[in-house]
């Protein structure tokens, strides 16, 4: 594994060609929108280049990204993967051998690729592409500068989340001037909801309850019944476990979803007060201090005594 | 009325003393954080400086703003006005006379003082204060980066609403560097409801229904059954008026809040191709375009069927 600085993976990108470009698994905006531009700035060099149709874009995503997808039976030379940080996140279906560059931001990148220009310091995939861009063609287009805009504010949730640097908003800032319609994206991304999204929002907030000294614990439950009642499909539930988080005076959230009548999925979120991760891995799970996760084996009432019984005792 | 620029405002602020700055009537975080900064800035200067005591500052707000509260009986030599665009905006309980320098962003200004630096190019007040500051004191210190902070990210939704433009995002990136606590201010601003806020969201996305071809036209309903069942007061009924837009597909949001068992007051938000305000004139309200309000004499449900009549005709 070689690890390249911006020049030489530009090098590489103008030495090769025949390019079949990797998006993460459950792919989001920053994989789609950095792969995507990448490809537009590939062909622009020149190149033949393709994303690997992954299977589970979702249609927020799908207008921006469909035109680059590889047609059936393209035959890649070089493979590309763009934020995609280990091997066990490859797309669904891929099986297509071994990663010739592999372009991330993610400090714990498994270094599987034969070549890794990997920035830790950029809140997004979005903001290395824009520098390769700029270092390959002397700036980007505005088709480019869209997916970019898409791949940078939403890894940064419209720059809201914690990981959010002066340099994500100096990057946004460059992007709408070289022609991002960040009106239309930002009201499409995080302005826009299904009707049984908000459905299930509704039903969700509804179903909130507190726990605890100043009723610091909040909870929310999703069950098989309010899926079926809003009509919510996978598609909807996209970052349901930050809902309960929202609660003023929260210091622990937990979201319990309903997989199967008696199996629920536990998420927890947390300030850096309490460790979410101790809890979890009382009953298998884990994951990090401030969020973590675990399966408990009950219905949903039974699953929130437990749960937040453990809680208690940990404070 | 004087127009000065942004050294003439300087050497106003050098030049006298003994401050009281306003904001405006139901204060938002733009009047509040850029007035608190410049009174910190003043201060800086050796200045004798004080907020006017705004009697609707909400909870959010306050915890940033009253240390900066002029005291009983403060008599100020010289009163300046933040983000206030004409005089029927002024704070209630003012009647303290002869504003002597206003600093706005609004292209609409009344040009009621007697000074006046208005920079419309910006998308908020603390952008203005910003360049004071800098210019004033070679910077800004932490205390000003937070309220400042809070001023423009609240004005542009945190970069979501269309007003954001490439310098927002460079003054935040600034604000940041200048030791601004986003990661708690926009917690704090963007990600945290009050049960009873959150209680009433689930209420109105329940309550959502759609009509026309379609299914473009958006109606929720806010009766005074839901303020009472989710023990929601005014504090928690901030922009209810955007929650229908939210949904996919929509082209007419309609947000009916019952005032009175038979009074509602009806807001309208479009895009570009549907006027709002003309449906609003029908019944003698008025407003823009894309947002328009007015009060019809009745209960919701005859409310909402006069309100879409009127939208299905006009469509």
């Amino acid at each position: 594994m070689t690890k390249m600085t911006l020049n030489e993976c530009l090098e590489y990108l103008n030495d090769n060609d025949g390019y079949l470009l990797l998006t993460h698994i459950r792919p989001d905006g920053d994989t789609l929108g950095s792969a995507a531009a990448l490809c537009h700035i590939l062909r622009r060099m020149g190149k033949v280049a393709f994303l690997y149709p992954n299977p589970q874009i979702t249609d927020t995503y799908k207008p921006y990204v469909e035109p680059f997808m590889a047609p059936p039976g393209y035959e890649p030379v070089t493979i590309l993967s763009v934020d995609l940080a280990s091997e066990n996140l490859f797309p669904e279906g891929f099986s297509g051998g071994r990663v010739g560059l592999c372009i991330d931001h993610h400090p714990t990148n498994s270094e599987y690729a034969e070549n890794l220009l990997c920035m830790p310091e950029k809140a997004s995939c979005g903001e290395i592409v824009l520098e390769l861009g700029k270092l390959a063609l002397g700036g980007i287009d505005k088709t480019e500068a869209d997916l970019l805009y898409m791949a940078v504010s939403t890894d940064c949730g419209c720059f809201v989340y914690a990981n959010t640097k002066p340099d994500t908003h100096r990057a946004a800032a460059e992007l709408m001037e070289a022609g991002a319609d960040y009106k239309a994206l930002n009201k499409r991304l995080f302005r826009t909801s299904t009707y049984s999204r908000l459905k299930l929002e509704g039903l969700i907030y509804d179903s909130m309850q507190r726990f605890g000294p100043g009723e610091c614990v909040s909870v929310v439950t999703v069950t098989l019944d309010m899926m079926a009642e809003s009509g919510a499909t996978e598609n909807d539930c996209e970052d349901l476990a930050s809902l309960a988080g929202r609660l003023a005076g929260n210091k622990v959230s937990v979201t319990i979803r309903q997989l199967e009548p008696k199996l629920c999925k536990v998420s927890l979120r947390s300030g850096e007060d309490f460790d979410s991760s101790a809890i979890c891995a009382l009953h298998g799970g884990g994951g990090h201090k401030m969020a973590a996760g675990c399966t408990i084996p009950s219905d949903p009432d039974e699953t929130r005594d437990t749960i937040v019984w453990d809680i208690l005792e940990a404070m």
